[in-house]
């Protein structure tokens, strides 16, 4: 049976960020991921880079790129109602935010993975995850990683630690679980309908607005294709919002003295659930969750991404510790120290979303609170520097290795 | 018939208040009050002042006893779970909260009432309102007020303009909305239980407290009585709080590392219910609302008091130009420039309650999201300086009169 150091389930953001960050300090792994390398490249997710984000991009030598391709963003506008009011991000943080696409941050760290020589094995899906352990638990040596390549092939290699970062329904989480662990969720009574439209930008910065028939979104893609949404019902179908129905209620909520959202050809329609999920812990023996596979945050915050960047900006120093020097100390506490970020990225989304969304049939003193804390928090100094160092995130945290 | 420039209803902070600032303009108005005076002197309520409604009272001549005996803090402690974070209000903002009971508030304005020669009637109850505009409305010259005095003898006077800050029950804000206004209110899952103790002080600032069970004010009086609150039901009744009950839940969720609740003798339980209401608008032709009369917010943000303050900070200088210079534009204006802050003390208050209250059943997302918020706030500076501006309170309005 071969043996690889780490074996990482998923070639998401979470998985090729550990593998790049475990090569960097020489330690070797295997990706594997279910789907093709087309595939991978191709599917529109997350699109929101925060400024730790930006620094590790740069910082390991995938950067280059991003830094020339990315919409780098100063400001973002909310508004209330019609009121359109400016939080200049740079101004306030020192920082810019990159609008860049999850799936060219992908391809990215795809290229760099294959020119590093690391292995990355697409079309490959992970069967089962086993602890050797006397009872079959983690704790012991090894791990045994069964998998199945294109050609039906099946394969068990070990690892001396498996990362499941293998996305919002992983299996692999019910392995922690069970016995002592939770996985707790929360629904938002509200989806986004989102759009893909050719048209040219209604401005550069992203506009977040809310209106008492609830959220709209209006953000770009490129100069001549943006992508718009619209809070709907969480059960909605596309075919429910025809174009009208969409130009309509954008320009409703969205539309503010000075800014007309441009209109063009609609070329994709589809709905975006909200949920958020945390599991606890993020571990157990040899075993680790990260990114989507551990938690799920709602889009509004823009955080999915960067969460899963963070959580392997503390797995990569933990394992490299572990393997390379046998201390096993930070691994240990990937959870203490993963948690409390998790949680303040569930609480942020989860403001920003209670803040920006009408729940249904919303009465006119919840409408009225809302809208008197967006003015509380975007009228004072101090509540757009709370708001804006949130947005732009805080730095990544770093450890010696 | 007898004639007044201002009929008040109501010796509350409100109607107080407005006419001490009406007599330093050279305004006359009557202030009813159907309680007595020692019943007015005796009832514990609030008991924050912000800083603008400090600098009222030292700059209009009653603040001289306020500050000779107000607890001055300057910080508040926020104890989550067991874990305490300081708010350096007086660090952050530059001003102090002072401690001083709404009942010596009230002493002072009736002391100063009194030297001043104003008519303020104790044990006399204004029956009714009546507009003297052709279809009863109250957009003509003058308005009537029928009064009955403590010897059960009715009389009527006419006004200029009445002003009904009788308090959250007031039957006169159904004139207002009766046709086009609109009474919102918002109920919360959760009351607070209040007792009265004999003991020295847990410390010398307030201590808001929560924990998974639920949310504990530890509040100074005296240094030999103090006030303290925990979160009840809102159907509780003070029977259903034994004191061994009442010192278990105090010390389980106010405790932290050096911090005990001091105990002793309770000798007052009382239920406080937790609501919130607002009326649009505060006017209608020559009758105002001020103060609860036209809204309430729940204790947690210690605003009730000082929004009645702010209230009448722009109803006297609208009423003094309308009567003096014959302009009523700030007087027209009344409802638009008080409302932004009356929706800013709701969220502020709707937000503190429900960043610090569990609500029934709570599940464990709830809790993990509420100290994270706690946390996210806390725990950066600019969050701090965020909730502590709100906390102390921003300036009163100021108009040339
Ligand atoms: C439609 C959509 C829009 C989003 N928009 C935003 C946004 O605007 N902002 C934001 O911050 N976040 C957004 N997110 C969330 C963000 O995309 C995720 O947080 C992020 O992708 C998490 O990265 P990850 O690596 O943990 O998981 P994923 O990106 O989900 O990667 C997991 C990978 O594992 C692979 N895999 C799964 N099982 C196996 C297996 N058994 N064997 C091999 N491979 C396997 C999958 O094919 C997948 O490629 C969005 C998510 C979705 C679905
Ligand atoms: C138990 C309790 C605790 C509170 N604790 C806090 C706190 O900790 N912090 C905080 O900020 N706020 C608190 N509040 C709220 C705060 O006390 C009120 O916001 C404040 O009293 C409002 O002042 P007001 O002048 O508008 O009304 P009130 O103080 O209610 O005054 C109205 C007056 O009008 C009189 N009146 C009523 N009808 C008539 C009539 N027809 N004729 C003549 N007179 C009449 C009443 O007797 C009363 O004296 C508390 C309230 C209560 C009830």
């Amino acid at each position: 049976m071969n043996h690889i150091p780490v074996a990482i389930i998923g070639a998401g953001p979470a998985g090729l960020t550990l593998a790049h960050l475990l090569h960097l300090q020489g330690i070797e792994s295997i990706v594997f991921e279910k789907r093709t390398r087309k595939e991978v490249e191709e599917t529109v997710r997350a699109g929101i880079l925060e400024q730790g984000t930006l620094n590790l991009m740069r910082e390991t030598g995938v950067g280059a790129r991003m830094e020339a391709e990315a919409d780098h963003d100063e400001a973002i506008d909310i508004s209330i109602n019609g009121e359109r009011i400016r939080i200049p991000l740079t101004e306030i943080t020192g920082h810019k935010v990159a609008i860049y696409p999850q799936h060219e941050y992908l391809k990215d760290f795809i290229a760099k993975r294959l020119e590093d020589g690391g292995e990355l094995l697409f079309s490959t899906t992970v069967d089962a995850v086993e602890g050797t352990g006397g009872t079959g638990g983690f704790d012991n040596d090894k791990v045994k990683v069964v998998y199945t390549e294109a050609d039906g092939s099946s394969t068990t290699i070990s690892a001396d630690y498996v990362i499941a970062a293998d996305g919002s329904s992983s299996p692999y989480r019910k392995i922690i679980t069970e016995g002592s662990g939770v996985r707790v969720r929360h629904e938002y009574p509200y989806a986004w309908f989102g759009i893909l439209v050719e048209a040219a930008k209604t401005q550069k910065e992203l506009i977040y607005a809310t209106h008492p028939e609830g959220f709209a979104l209006i953000s770009t893609r490129t100069d001549t294709v943006q992508r718009y949404y619209l809070q709907c019902d969480p059960n909605d179908t596309p075919d429910m919002w025809s174009d009208d129905r969409i130009w309509e209620q954008l320009h409703l909520r969205a539309d503010s003295p000075g800014i007309t959202v441009s209109e063009g050809k609609i070329f994709d329609k589809a709905v975006l659930r909200f949920r958020s999920a945390v599991t606890e812990p993020m571990q157990k023996g040899r075993l680790f969750l990260a990114g989507d596979a551990a938690h799920t945050v709602p889009p509004t915050g823009a955080k999915g991404l960067n969460l899963a960047v963070a959580d392997v900006s503390v797995l990569a120093p933990g394992l490299v510790r572990a393997l390379k020097k046998k201390d096993s100390a930070l691994l240990d506490d990937y959870t203490k120290l993963a948690l409390p970020r998790v949680w303040k990225a569930q609480h942020f989304s989860y403001w920003m979303s209670s803040m920006l969304h009408a729940v249904p049939d919303e009465d006119y003193f919840a409408t009225q609170r809302r809208f008197a804390e967006l003015h509380s928090v975007l009228g004072s100094e101090a509540g757009q520097r709370y708001i804006a160092e949130q947005y732009v995130g805080r730095d990544l945290p770093r450890f010696e290795v």
